[in-house]
Order: structure tokens, then C-alpha cells, then sequence
């Protein structure tokens, strides 16, 4: 991790006092504030900001659904009632803004949430760091066989040296002719020209602030196995942000999002004959081969 | 304004006691966070959270144009020259939640804008209140002859007397007949159909929660003199809750966006010509009449 | 249905001819294009604008895919990969617009899927017309006992007689005395005031456009057998034309989507152990009694 | 510009027959449906689908304002009318795909406007193409001194050359290693890794598609002096789409959008002076230098 020492001097100053406020406050987040966590070699998110707790989604989900409601369900009961069943809005009454540093690649599939503010590093005004991303060893995969879009079986030692050495070369080599391109006693080139000689594993950073209901929407894809790896790092560590800020919100999205399976229309019709000790068999379940070998991967046959 | 006697004490409760937080707090925010405003006959509204003050959108600027700005520029010069150029992200890193009670048929407008997240008292699940908006008599006026959406002379006091008789005399009966409908030792009908019989200004209620920039983009429309009385007095109690919670953004707002002029392409070349003292006239403009009455309104002339 | 004497003439001026197109065309969906098709008893939907079929939707996917999966997968093969897996991104490739006439109350639920644009008649602007909903007596039932939001049994039909007078009535007289306040050569009330005695069930109408993707989060959420009936009648209509427009999207829908079934992790615990024949009981199961009764009813059992 | 051989070969083929549709259709467009417009070195845009046409406009506007404006106000007036009072919806209900080729750091600014639909190639699934732009040597220029993203001067020949030179060089080498570490007989990385070696000079490509209304946002912002060329170049050739597509549309937002000026209320205060002869200095003005520079300068002095 990169930490300017502008930026940590920010941190400290940031924490060294309080504030009273009449807001709902969340002390185990709070204990977190402002602090980086760490993710890859030199990215980090940390929590800059943030509005509500689980008592907010509770307080909208009963004005819209009355008095009633006040005895009938307990809070937690509420909370896991309305992840069931989709209620989202009141999801949508807590807010959290991070602060990200992240190798741009990373940062143009993140963008693609579009529900969120961003405000991001500019390379029109200013000069990029000298950050780019270098995979771990043990990170550098193969081409996936079966998978288009994912890795197979980790690189030899001596591979990986080999593309390392080639990801830094080309870097150290690109961020050089940049610096130079730059340099006001020399080409003095406009920043927004010479930014396009930077290869993708630069890092930038952006704050960024969703509500909770499509901060759970990003996480679910992004923390899924089949999310790309260094991207699903960064949402491993907001989800240890999340679980200190709403505890309840965050049970409810384990079991009925992250853990969950959902059974096509044709797939429930396997699965109550397999209940029912009937035969079944993939070449006349209506399911392809592959929807097959998923469903089966999900019931741990 | 009514408030139920549940909702007071819930009110005195919130704010019977701070907590420490390491986030930004603006005190004169929190002075007057969810006490409610009153507006119209038994409307309000009343901040009930908030994140993020003047500073949270210098620094999303500045994580933007990078450190460069740090000198260039003081706050309250870098928010205005953010207003000015239309750089609208920064603004989004503030968020404010409301907590407003209204009539429906202002609801139905309110709702329009869609880049907020809502909670709105649902009346399937739950019995609606019995109050509704009653004009106060010099709210009463004709339809507009020159403006199909406005309002012309106000009503004489006979005529306004003799439309605030049907109007709640009507909204009597309906909500009589309403709960009629619902008694469950009666016809015991369900909710979700004997709301159906209530009039439009029937009051309702939601939670409401936006950022900055999508607020001034709401408060730009509803504030303004063409939005209708009912709708604008909401967006006029909330200016006054802005104004305490970011003090240059809502500086900025004022001279760049409430009161503003925009020049078309054609009005800007009779403005030249005005000030060198060229003649002009309308037919020769290719200004229509009314562009060249508003153009001649906003110049005072 | 009631189409006024314009619309009937606008759609068969609408349909008397066609123009050539390089666009891809859908003909089952030419032929049922700005026909209006009846939803309760005045109400109505009709397509009035597409764009894209299903194999936008392909085209979408193999842009982002890439050569390689033009042999891999066949069109609905494609198409039912990119519904399994939440790629919804393709199917926002594909546009329609709705123009629709339907009560106030179903209107304020609609409203409430943002994600699209709509264009509906003001009554700030123009006169509402005479067109109310009065349910069918076999639609009339009482408040769920279970269900906080649904409706129970179906009122006997001398109670249900009554019901419907008193909407009739209030809805004749509340809109009687709307004329009454907008009379030119009476009270000539502003409009924007007048409509306030307009109640819940009065019908209104807008053009409704959204992507292929959202309709589907829409019709899913409205078509669901826990919908208001009233609003559940406009969403199947739509299905219907969906059918029309994009079959495979519209296969791949029903099945991932509308007949599919979500297993929380804890149910996925429970089902295991079902398939090993191994004992469950609820008490163990960490389901609630509700959840443990809608995992079984899933499973027919 | 480069078009792939596969994609000359479906540009022909769908424009070698029309089909018969009941939709709105513009000849003008249709002429140009398909076909790709040049952009920089190896960039092009091409509209691939739309929906609507100024009268889907007219015919929206007219839902909301009923009856009574069919008279009041011929189509174009309706259309000035609309766009000078920011009545926005009407313009959402056309509809525009794009297919899109552009560099990666000219997408990374594009994709900032979330209101539109998107799919790009994917650089996890599918190899890019060895596509990367050079900029005209008379689009190279060193940094604004007085504009902190800007360009100032052009740079000479000699030291354009030079630049060149690092750009292809670099762009070569990258690309060569991306290819070496792809190699399926060689290292054979996963590609999800292997891209990020490319520089951001690499062109990417998709499909975008978005609203009327949105679409007037982006170009207002993009087709303007301030903006990068690089990005500019593509609002421009946008811009002759829209003027054949709508072309009333078209008028009135180049009149009250991309030719016109807004005054602040400070501003307006000198404004009014300046008509009425009254001396103004910038000093007592309320406005800061650079304010009173953008003004003089608006108004031709």
C-alpha cells in the first residue's frame, strides 16, 4: 500500500477528534474511519463517510408499512423479511463513501456500476504517481480451458519471472517516456496527451458513494468466485466494512444473496423429482449440459 | 402541521442525546436536525440525517484536479467555479435525508424526480391518516388566461368560501366512506382497494434522500416562481435547511442557478446589438413574441 | 376501454401504412402495434415505439465476448447464459414504449420503478377526463388476515353491491364538483387546484419507455402472484406483447425469472439434507416458521 | 479508421434490404444507418438503431399538456418551448444506439455519463486488436499555462516527431509483450492479465445508447471548446446524426444549449448597468477576474 505522507498526515489529523452529532452513529465503524486497509500491492479502500445504520432501513421500511409492524417482526426479523422478498428502498436510506486506490483496469470495470458518485483522480490536471500494479507470483494463471473469461492452472516459477519481468519493463519504461513527455524544462507535452503512454496496471484512485442497496448489488457480483481476482479483493475488504457498519443488513445478505442458489423454472422440476426418489437424467431434464453440472455442483452431489 | 404524538416523542427522543463521530458535523445543521417545518395546513418537513458539508465537495474536487489546486484556489472560490462550469460530481458527495408529509396529488410530482431513493407510508399495508390539504383562501384563483398551467386573480370570498365548502365537504365523506369500507366489524374491505376512494389531497408521507447536486437540480425547478405554490413551499423550507448545511455550495447556487439568466444563441445577438446601441425589434429578431417579452423581463426593461 | 374517437383515429391513421426500414423489425410485434389492448375496466396498453429484437441482444453479448463465441453458443443458448449468470447488460440493448391508461392509485406504485421515462397527462395543464375504476364484484375481497398486504376472501355479493355504490358515488360526486370548480362561466378555478378532489381511482394516462432489461425487473416484481391484482393484470398484458417482441429473451425470462426459486444459504442446508434423506425439522433449521412454510410450498411439499 | 474485413462484410449486408415497419422512421438517418463515420486515426462512429423522431416529441409533450396545445403552438414552437423551460421528459422518449470505436482514455472520460446503456469489448474474454491512436502532429501542444486542462501552444516539428515516436514505440512494445504473454504455445496467459500491459492509447469499442435527452447532455458538454479534442471530435460527428435524426430537436438545442450563454445574478446586476450606460468596474462588480473576463468575452467586448 501507497499512502502519501500528505495522506497520512490527513488520516491522523482526521481522527484526532471528535464531533457531537445527534445523527445514528455506528461505533464499530467508526473505530475504522479514515484508516486504510490495504488490498493488492500498493491499492487500499478505506471508509471516509457514511449515513445510516441498520435502524434506518428499519425506521423507512415502517413508514411504509405502518404501525403495524412495530410488534409483529423484531427488527432482525424485518430486515431479513425485506431482503427476501426484494424490498429494496429502505436499503437505499444508507449511505457509505470510500475513498479507492486501484490499478485503472480494475477501475473501468467498477465503473461500470453506474448508481454511485464518483469523483476521480483527474490526469487532465494533474501528474499520475508512479504506482502500477505487479501481480503476486502465485496470482499469474493461464489462459482458463473451459472458461473464457477466467484462469487456469497457476504459471511455473520460472514463467512468471518471465512475465513479471515484462509487466515492470514495460511500466518502468512507459511512466519513464511519460515523466519525459511531461517535463516542463523539456517537451512540456499537455497532461492529457501524454496520460495515454500509461499502461493499464497504473494505479488512480476515486471516492466513491453508493447507497447500501447497490453497494449490496456490487458486492454480490464483485465478491462472487467468478469476478475477476483483483477486483474481488477490493470487495472482500469492503465487505469487512459493511459487516461492522450493519450487522443485521449484512446477516440478511450473506444467507439471501452471497450464500444463496436460485433454481430455474426446469430446475425445480429436477429437483422435486429428485425429492421424490424419481429418475432423472440430463438429456431429458431440459437443461443443458452445463446448466446440469451447475445444479448438481450446487446441491453437492 | 400534525404531527402525531408518537412522532414528537420520537423527535424529543433523537434529540436528547449526541454521540462522539469523527465525521464532518455542521452545528447549524444539527440545531435544527428532525425538528419539523411546517408547511401548508398539516404538512412538513424535517431533516432527519445527513453526510458530508462544504468541505466534503472541495475534496472531491481536489481529489479530482489533484494537488495543484490546493493554492490556486480557496474553498469558496473552487465551490463557485464547480457551480459555474457545471462540474456536478463534487456535489454529489453530500447526501441529506427528509422526512416530509404531503399531499398526494404534490407527491405525484415530487416523485418525478427519480435520482433519490424513497420510502413513502404504503396504504396497503397500512390505514392512511385523515387529513388533506385545504387551500387557505388567497391560495384560491382562477386558471391563468396567458399561462395554460398557472393561476390567475385570486377568488372572491364567496366563491373561495364555496370551493373550500366542496372541497371539504368532499374529502369528509370520501374518507368517511373509507373507513367505512376498512371497519372490520364491518365490511372489513381490503386496504389495498379501499384507498382507492380517498382524494387526492389526502396528505401522505416518505422518507426522501438525495445528494446535493440532484437537490439543487430539484430546488432549482420547484423553487422557482413557473412551479406551483403547493409543491414550491416544500422546496422553500428546504433552502432555508441548505443554506445551514453547506453555506457556499448554497451561495453558489444562488447566483449561478436561482438567479440566473440563460441568452439563447438568437438573444445573445440582439444583446450585442443592445449594448451598441443598435436597433432591434422583435419581428426581425427571430425571437418569437413571448421569448422577446422574457428576454426584455429579464433585462428589466 | 375507453379510447376517445382521437386515439381510435390516431391508431388507424397509425397503422394505414408502412415505410421501409433498415432497422431489424419484429412483424409479430408490427402486428399488434399501437393496438390497444383492454386492462380493467377502462384502462388499456398498447405498444406505440421498439427498438431491437433478440438478436440485439446477441450482438450486444458478442461485442463485449468477442469472436469467439460466435460458434460457441447459439443464439438462445447465448441468450439464456447471459439470464443465468445477471449479464443484464445486453438487454438493455432493446427499447419499447408503452402508451397506457390506468387508475391514479396503480399509477403512484408504477411510478416507483425509476429506471424509465414517462411522459403523463397534466392535470396542471388540461381537464382530466371522466374515467374511474370500479372494481369487479369478484374483485372485491377483505383485508388478508395473514398478509399484511393482500387481499382474503371475496365479499358476498350484497356487500359487495354496497361497496361499489359508495364508490360510484363519491367518485361521481367528487368529480362532479371538479366540473362544478373548473366552469369558465362559474368558479373557473385553477386546474392545478381542481384536481385535488379528483379521487385515487380516477384514470389517467402516459407514455411509459424503458430497455428490455428493466421491463424485466418490472414484470417480475408486478407480475408476481404478490402484487395488487390491479396493477398484476397491466404487467400480464405487457408479458404478452414481450412474447411477441423477443421470444428467446422472453423463454429465457420466464424460466430464470418467473418461475424460478431462491434457496437462502440456510435453505440450501435444509435441502441437502432433504436429498441425503437425513431428518430436518423447523426448529433446527435457523428458518423461521414463514420461511420454513415457503421453502416447503416451493417444493410442492 | 479500421474496420475489421468481418465488419465491412455486416455493414453491407444490413444495408442491402429494408423491411416494412408501422414505426416513426427518418429517411435522413436511415441513409446513414449503419455506416461508419471516421474519428481520429483508427476510431468511428456509426448509428446502429433508433427509436423515435421529433414528432415522438411532440407526440409526448402533447400527453402531458393535453388537448388545448394542439392548436396553441406548432410543432417547432412546441419543440423551442420544451427545451427553452428545460422540459426535459418529452426528449427521453427518443431513442439512439451507437457503435462506438475510441480509446481506452477517451472511453474512461466518455463512460462518466451513467445515463446510457453500454456494452464494450471485453478484454477478459476476447484478445484486442493491435489498434492504438497517434495523435496529428498538429494536435500535439504543451501544457496550457494558464488553463490547468488544457493545451497551449503546438509543438514544432522536431519535438512532435519525438513525441511520436515514444507513443508508437511504446504502444509497439506493450502490444508485442501482450501478444508474447497470450501466446497459447508460448506463456499463455489468462487475457483478464495480460491486458494490462496495454497503453491507454489502445482503442476499445462499443455499443452506446441512450435517450435524446441524455444524449443533448453529453453532446453540450463534450461538443464544447473546453473539452478534450480527443472526445470532442466524436460529439462532432454525433452532432450531423442528431441533425439528420431530429432535426427541429436538433435547431432548437444548438439556439438555447450549445450557442447560449448564462449570466449569473451577479452578473445580470452589471448587465442591466451596462444597457442603461451606468458605469461598471470588475473591482466593485461581485465578480471575480476570470468571471469578468468569461463575461466581457460572452458579450463580445
Amino acid at each position: 500500500m501507497t499512502l502519501t505522507p500528505e495522506q497520512t498526515t490527513e488520516i491522523e489529523a482526521a481522527r484526532a477528534s471528535t464531533s457531537p452529532t445527534l445523527r445514528p452513529t455506528v461505533p464499530a465503524l467508526e473505530a475504522m474511519l479514515f484508516t486504510a486497509i490495504p488490498v493488492l500491492d500498493h491499492g487500499f479502500i478505506r471508509v471516509v463517510d457514511y449515513m445510516g445504520d441498520d435502524s434506518a432501513v428499519v425506521q423507512a421500511a415502517r413508514v411504509s408499512y405502518g404501525r403495524g409492524t412495530r410488534k409483529a417482526l423484531e427488527d432482525e426479523g424485518l430486515i431479513r423479511y425485506l431482503m427476501r422478498h426484494y424490498h429494496s428502498t429502505p436499503f437505499e436510506m444508507c449511505e457509505i463513501k470510500f475513498h479507492v486506490k486501484l490499478p485503472i483496469f480494475v477501475a473501468r470495470q467498477w465503473i461500470r456500476h453506474r448508481t454511485a458518485n464518483v469523483n476521480e483522480y483527474s490526469a487532465r490536471y494533474s501528474i499520475m504517481d508512479k504506482d502500477y500494479y505487479i501481480p503476486a507470483p502465485e496470482q499469474l494463471a493461464v489462459q482458463s480451458s473451459d472458461n473464457r473469461q477466467g484462469r487456469g492452472e497457476v504459471l511455473d516459477s520460472q514463467t512468471a519471472e518471465r512475465v513479471l519481468n515484462l509487466l515492470r519493463e514495460d511500466a518502468e519504461q512507459t511512466y519513464g517516456h511519460y515523466e519525459e513527455m511531461l517535463d516542463e524544462d523539456g517537451i512540456g507535452l499537455a497532461r492529457e496527451l501524454a496520460r495515454m503512454n500509461l499502461t493499464l496496471n497504473t494505479y488512480t484512485q476515486w471516492y466513491w458513494k453508493t447507497d447500501l442497496h447497490n453497494l449490496f448489488h456490487f458486492l454480490r457480483l464483485r465478491a462472487d468466485s467468478h469476478a475477476q481476482y483483483e477486483i474481488r479483493v477490493y470487495a472482500e475488504a469492503m465487505l469487512e466494512t459493511v459487516k461492522a457498519w450493519v450487522p443485521l443488513s449484512y446477516g440478511a445478505f450473506c444467507d439471501y444473496r452471497l450464500g444463496a442458489v436460485t433454481f430455474s423454472a426446469k430446475m425445480m422440476t429436477v429437483l422435486k423429482k429428485l425429492l421424490a426418489d424419481e429418475p432423472v437424467e440430463q438429456a431429458t431434464s431440459g437443461l443443458s449440459k452445463r446448466e446440469w453440472a451447475e445444479m448438481l455442483a450446487a446441491l453437492g452431489r
